[in-house]
């Protein structure tokens, strides 16, 4: 799976935050990093929009919205008949946001100080991913990073790069990613710690296959359940 | 009351609606008509917000938002720190929107080709309006202006200026604002023409008492329920 990160950010340089999404993404293969500026090269778009599987928008929240530079390539780049009927030729990849705010999570809904969840908030690019036909993903919303200790960001840098790489975001999808992680360290390590690390990685291997289990007998359950209601 | 139109619309002259907007307008005082483009005079824009009690936003829906032109405006007029707290120097105005739109309004809604209504795609407006503590009005939204009857183009006038002008849109005031109309053309008749007019601006008077007398019996009904349930 081929992942494209468009980022609109007006003080790009100045952001401390879309640093470390960036250095975040830098060991990742199948990963395409490509900032938008005040020109737009649509023909280049359009290409890498075709050539990759996952698009990504990736932008600090301005006023209930993305930044005016990320609508510019939006109306550009999708234009008036591009990604439109008969062809739909965005249809079936996947459409995700990176959204970053510096209001709390806490902060978000009815009755709060910003009134509207940001599922509604975001409401407009769902929309346009609905009208493409492609599969909206749970936008990933980075609430206060300035605020956060080192340990969340660390929690952070995998969560994103998840977010970017993981073809699913199932429980098992991402113990077996952290797994496949575990095993690539496990390589470059000698004696007692490749042990450390083989020791974790069977029991992340044990975990799965007890997930696996009882949602096996849970589907079972379910079935005699249908069979007797039947 | 004044009101601040900001028009926001990426090719302006080839417009045919906005044309006719800016012609509905021209005779109307206390309306100021001011063109967007990519060079924002912030200062003046503060300025003009704080001279205006209805402040509109007026763009043609593109992806499911406003053109990158007004999210431009939003995010450089609007800042940090403007109109936020502690002053909110903007609260108490009235913020509306005239959208323009290609799509029929029946294709908006949920199951329909749209899949979301206006309300909810122009949901981060509403939410500025009430970050700022102004007014919403509810949205003023033209669909497919270019295949609307000239008889549908001349009650689309009278509408638009109202959602303009009027302090409030109800029944009653919108029946003033016609009678009051009305009568400026008829100081311009003579002799027949003349009566013609006095005589419908008597009818919508009538018209208005009579509405008032009921909402009156009205609310005289609910008061004594209230009295017998208490």
């Amino acid at each position: 799976m081929k992942t494209l990160i468009i980022v609109a950010h007006p003080q790009l340089d100045e952001s401390v935050t879309q640093q470390f999404f960036y250095e975040s993404t830098r060991s990742l293969v199948d990963v395409t990093w490509q900032v938008t500026g005040e020109q737009v090269d649509i023909a280049k778009m359009r290409q890498l929009l075709l050539e990759h599987d996952r698009i990504i928008w990736q932008f600090p929240l301005y006023w209930y919205s993305a930044p005016a530079l990320l609508k510019q390539w939006i109306d550009e780049v999708l234009g008036d008949t591009f990604a439109l009927a008969p062809e739909y030729v965005l249809a079936g990849k996947q459409l995700g946001l990176v959204v970053t705010t510096a209001t709390s999570a806490a902060d978000f809904g009815a009755g709060r100080s910003e009134h509207f969840t940001m599922s509604e908030i975001l409401r407009p690019f769902e929309a346009i991913a609905t009208k493409l036909k492609m599969h909206y993903l749970p936008p990933f919303v980075v609430h206060q990073f300035a605020y956060q200790t080192d340990k969340q960001h660390q929690r952070l840098l995998i969560k994103y790069q998840q977010y970017l790489t993981l073809t699913d975001f199932s429980f098992a999808a991402r113990s077996q990613w952290l797994s496949e992680r575990l095993g690539n360290l496990g390589q470059r390590l000698d004696g007692k710690d490749r042990l450390v690390v083989q020791a974790v990685q069977e029991r992340l291997q044990d975990n799965r296959d007890e997930l696996a289990d009882l949602n096996w007998t849970i589907s079972m359950m379910k079935q005699e359940e249908d069979n007797q209601d039947g």
